[in-house]
């Protein structure tokens, strides 16, 4: 049940159904149509068997318990599938039944229902894409003035604001989706090569019914078959998985950011979601939890597939075969996690005020930089250096903040007038060019 | 269709259903009535509870179209699976219901559900490994006298005999068996830690309820809880990683000896095996090409899984969520790669005068380094070497044999007598220890 | 030795240099050199500072074997290549010692470095691609009539040309390297962040200093620094795994075709390449077993890389310490494959004749689906494929040609004449749209 | 420089050693030297020509610029080592120099070399781990019962030991460290099958040549060769990899609880580790990242190593070749984690105080399951679990401990007693077996 319940809420469930047998059977017979159609209407097949064709294919139903055992015996779906319509066509008009799959071969077939399926892929990926950027775009905005700490190796580190780091998440979730939006429209291509890709069957209509075919499925077609050069489909899956990469990092900054120390934001809740068997007082990061799956996933099944890769000849032996369950994990994968963090972005709690707090909470020790800038260029980076290590450790011992001891050293009054001194650890006066690029890092999306 | 359809025959469907949702609630349901009657017999919950507890998990039955949703939602599938549960023990017994799922967390009703999944994968294997390595060993016995090409690099080399090749195939094979079956008895444990792993909520009754526990579901019981040290089924999977590496060195031998080149072995066809849409001429290397797909995809799996393995404190964000899938898609690869495998062993074609022809058809080069040994012991081997280039050029330009053009050199036959140089390139004369290592080979397993 | 040797051909050799450990410490060097001057050009540290530093790192020379010890300690080569490069500016001029690295974090050093490490990367890669490139369309134009079996799961079908295979090469290269291409231009940016990435510690400098950084270095600068966010790396190793696999299927498609029972083709040799140290009539695939060596390990390399991306925070905790090591090794493995392609394509031994025999020598059956066709459409499917069962088992039994059998059955000779069934095993005359085909891949490019 | 200076600390320094050039170097002529020896005790090569071998290869200096070059146009280093090899015994004894490498494959002497370094890994990982192991048995034993928050994805749960944490990281290294340890006892043997892995060559002598060579080197000799199967390597591999992700798990927990906000532990500096360049305040968790960086890279290439098991016949294409570096990589990075883990384990400082301030800090709400349990059996779980969002919400709103919020409940007063509830938050009272499973985690290692 994990396993697959895990694949069912809203655009998981969409997709766990694009990737179902019935989806796919629809994809298979969508093309053993149009190819009929195609064919029919340059007369490579009588017009009549297209048309009975097409009609069987429009009406199959599955209802053959067979066909996936069939399928494993011959080692593609396309050959049990090819007969059991075969049959059918037959029952409606024998003569029909010689033209079904004319010219084709399997893997024609299945590569373009795969095409088929992720095209719907593409659709579900760009509506839950744009809800998460609209939601991040207005996510940074509210919270362009909202100072928190930086956090370098997950130590305190000079501050930042929430609007940078969610425009941050933009940024790269924004290049992802342009690199993953191009990726698709390379891959979505018709295939059909008959035998060994010359669809020598086909004698002189071979283009001709190419094209018809792409044209009926509304589907591009290239520039040749591409039975064993699999290298579109294989940038398709990278570019889901430097996408995930990018999802995986916003979800582990959320996750952490959730932590009970820090408390500095929070997951939507409510609705059965998060919430804990034994503590009730619990909110999970759940939809971190699930897109930090899919990233832990997605890397090793971009690594199936590309290992897949170096197919033999005009047909593979196992690499093609590998591809279908990789390639449907990691379009789910990939989904669901676009999907969570849509989620998360578009009800994420901000505690601005315990924000503050942490950045406070460190003594100011966070802003050693910058009085090490302006003490730096004055005693050199060493000796301020040496200076800095005694008011940090009077900070600790004495449980002061970091302004405060600073204003009792004279090597630094010297240099600084005090009144300047304790302006040093106001966040707001530190934070350099954060929104500038927190405007850039939008503007590029 | 393809991703399914790909996972249902004989050993495949088998495994197929032990991870269908049906299944995976059976496990679930084990657990909870496991749990409540150990529970009850130490007196941690009333008798009479848990009897009902008992009662009900066994009679359940899913028909709750919601539960895969509210699974996604919560993140696990055990909050809403012991919602569930929990309503319909109160149907039953409103005071029953206070005591499901006592002391537990979702995480140990999960992975006691799992480890009961793998205990039925265990016997599945251990079935079609049997009928592997008793096929080999058959196999190997019944050709410990038929010589074949040696081949290095793709390239001819010396004779082996296909007695010995089998035998490596069931050497590494059944070492990588030893290593697996270790690997179940060691993964294969309850799961009963409780919200942090201390069984706090159980008083006393902790350590004794556990020890029940897993009795009941005749498992072991590991020495501490393990809900963030994943080594034990990361071992497990890693261990099927292997076994399928060489399950793949296998396939893609036979399916390289199955090229019509070379033709000296043909997969068992028939009843809708391996045929060809187009070419019904063709026996294609189907058992080969499903364990050679399975050979892609598993490394990729197994880093998925082993990347997940940095889990967080006592219960982890993101890893733990990633691993069903993961296991699910390992394990059923592994199996359908076993099983093809063995179906493969038991009714190979064998054809044992084309392994002589090609031999033969090398003219005799592959015996250079028997000639080698023998001249290069007296003249050296660079003056050996130089000599060989230039008979090896007349074996193919004058296509020749390669005794007959030494025959002819008087380097040569100064050295060896012409009646012995006729004898050097008798497969059976040149096979040095293949008998001793393929007895050792089939010994060892 | 193995490992390194491994990477040290021509291209290798230069990308193993660019990898070195001087070559890395110049890229440093180059970094602090720029950035003094671009700050000393803003006035934001003394021009004096800026000109001393410029000098003493052009004048620098490791010789600190320490260097290497403390980077380790620290965690990263920035910090004691920081302080060694600041002890010597201080040796030059102590007030200049003040300003060395201002304003930078060790990620901005070491992230620059790499960049202008993989901007040599892209030159070589660019220079081999090209040979390959020409040597392929070349080879492939040569070719465009020679016929050679089409294979299927490694089993012959219906005849390709030639120039055809090498087409499909060359088109899936191309496209993979305009992908790498534009990978490079996205990821080749300068890094400058200081400590969380907002550049506070520049004043109102930060962008000015950041673009004239940049422009020293040559360099791009991108919208915001990118610490965390390496989706942009991520997709440079990721086009890396895509060609490599790429040049992986035109290993192994080479390497199957030089097998001594196809004998096809051959990699060039000579000059120590693929010799036997046992068999010297032996030619090894070896260029090709390098190249496939990459196949094998890059994927595996690509998920380390994707991974590590959820990166936490403003700064990692071992994500990014694990790029080097990762991209290194990509970044080798793909210009070792990319090297040695282009030195097989260019010298590629071609045997024609070869080609032609292999096609007679299946008797004619991968002609079935061309009379298949013509027959089909009379008789129906099923009739024709049993008939055809019939005539290739004879084909077989008797070793004769299909056309030869086809031309004795009735039911064959009463729908085509005689005369044409013997033009039927015509390779020239069922080669469909092969040369169109052809022709589209090579343009593509 | 950072990918090599990231492997040169003490332990790390001497793995990199292990597999420089010079060190692989001289692994191949202590093959080539034994196999010399075994040969000439046993008459295959004159006695005198085995000791000129043996001593030529004692002496033998690398000095040749070439060899890595002539290595990568060979495709394997053997080839031209051999070369060179010869020429210097022949530059002693030309009679001598025809009996080097007498009756060996180039993958006799690389596969032996590399089992030569792994024999220096293991004791090497022994040392490291011993350390590891006391350190981490001393510090759970110390801190047995220091009491600190339980944390289950990421969020406040009841309480544990720190002791506790520790020996759950102990029971699975322990764990690792026992198949990693068998893992290298499988694959410590001696390679020697000549051309086709039959030894032929050495006609009789063959099983005695082979036991007398691995006795000369201390090594096991196998059943037979193991050219092409792999599984023993990989084996290691994996091993390697699972244990490699249980050092993750501890360094991910480590730098977790440094975090600026939890404060509970922090790695031993001084010396320059972990300190930053521009915060002289910060402790960095470095050799935490180091590890983590480790578990991020491990298993991709656990899965580069897997994918290439699939190799062909009597010697792969490509399979093998890829072998070297990815071995080499996960043995140092494993090398790397445990050395570094073990500093960590040895020198972590812990603040006890502040993990039961961060206990006290959630105001009590962790022990909801403990009050949860109490009042769930009297007044059913679901009426308890409201209750408890209640008083969790009042903890909050109203900054109060929830022991107090709970004492002014009457539903909770009329079941637990006063002076009772102020005890239920004390966190020694609610470990549970935590003590337990912690003395049997020790135990077990």
């Amino acid at each position: 049940m994990p396993v697959r319940l895990i694949e069912s809420l809203s655009t998981t469930e969409a997709l766990s159904n694009i990737f179902s047998d019935d989806s796919v059977l629809r994809a298979m017979l969508d093309f053993e149509a149009a190819l009929a159609r195609a064919e029919g209407r340059l007369g490579v097949i009588p017009e009549t068997a297209a048309g009975v064709i097409e009609k069987v294919a429009k009406d199959f139903t599955p209802g053959d318990a067979n066909l996936a055992h069939d399928a494993l015996r011959a080692g593609t779906p396309a050959i049990p599938f090819v007969k059991a319509l075969t049959e059918r066509v037959r029952a409606a008009d024998p003569m029909a039944a010689r033209f079904v799959h004319w010219g084709a071969t399997s893997q024609d077939v299945t590569d373009t229902a795969l095409v088929l399926l992720l095209k719907q892929v593409r659709q579900l990926f760009a509506a839950d894409y744009s809800r998460l950027e609209v939601a991040l775009r207005i996510l940074s905005d509210q919270h362009a003035n909202t100072v928190m700490l930086g956090r370098t190796l997950l130590q305190p580190a000079p501050p930042i604001t929430f609007g940078l780091k969610v425009a941050g998440w933009h940024g790269a979730l924004s290049r992802g989706w342009v690199r993953l939006d191009a990726a698709f429209s390379e891959a979505l291509f018709a295939q059909l090569g008959g035998a060994s890709g010359t669809l020598a069957s086909l004698g002189e209509h071979g283009i001709g019914v190419r094209q018809l075919l792409a044209r009926e499925l509304d589907l591009a077609y290239p520039d040749a078959p591409w039975h064993t050069h699999r290298d579109r489909l294989a940038s398709l899956v990278t570019a889901c998985g430097v996408q995930t990469g990018s999802l995986g990092k916003m979800a582990r900054d959320i996750s952490l950011m959730m932590q009970g120390e820090i408390g500095e934001v929070s997951e939507p809740g409510g609705d059965g979601r998060g919430g804990s068997s034994t503590m009730p007082h619990k909110q999970n990061p759940i939809a971190c939890s699930l897109t930090l799956a899919a990233a832990y996933r997605v890397p090793g099944l971009v690594a199936s597939f590309l290992s897949g890769m170096s197919q033999e000849h005009e047909r593979g032996v196992g690499g093609v075969q590998a591809e279908w369950a990789t390639v449907s994990e990691i379009v789910q994968a990939t989904g669901l996690a676009i999907a969570s963090m849509a989620e998360v972005a578009e009800g994420l709690k901000i505690d601005a005020s315990r924000m503050r707090f942490n950045i406070k909470a460190t003594r100011g020790v966070i802003f050693t930089e910058r009085v090490m800038t302006i003490l730096g260029s004055t005693l050199g980076r060493d000796v301020a250096h040496k200076l800095f290590e005694e008011a940090t450790q009077r900070c600790v011992t004495e449980n002061r903040q970091l302004v405060d001891v600073l204003g009792e050293m004279p090597e630094v009054t010297s240099i600084i007038a005090p009144s300047a001194i304790r302006e040093l650890d106001s966040p707001e006066a530190y934070l350099g060019q954060a929104e500038v690029f927190r405007q850039r890092l939008l503007r590029s999306g």
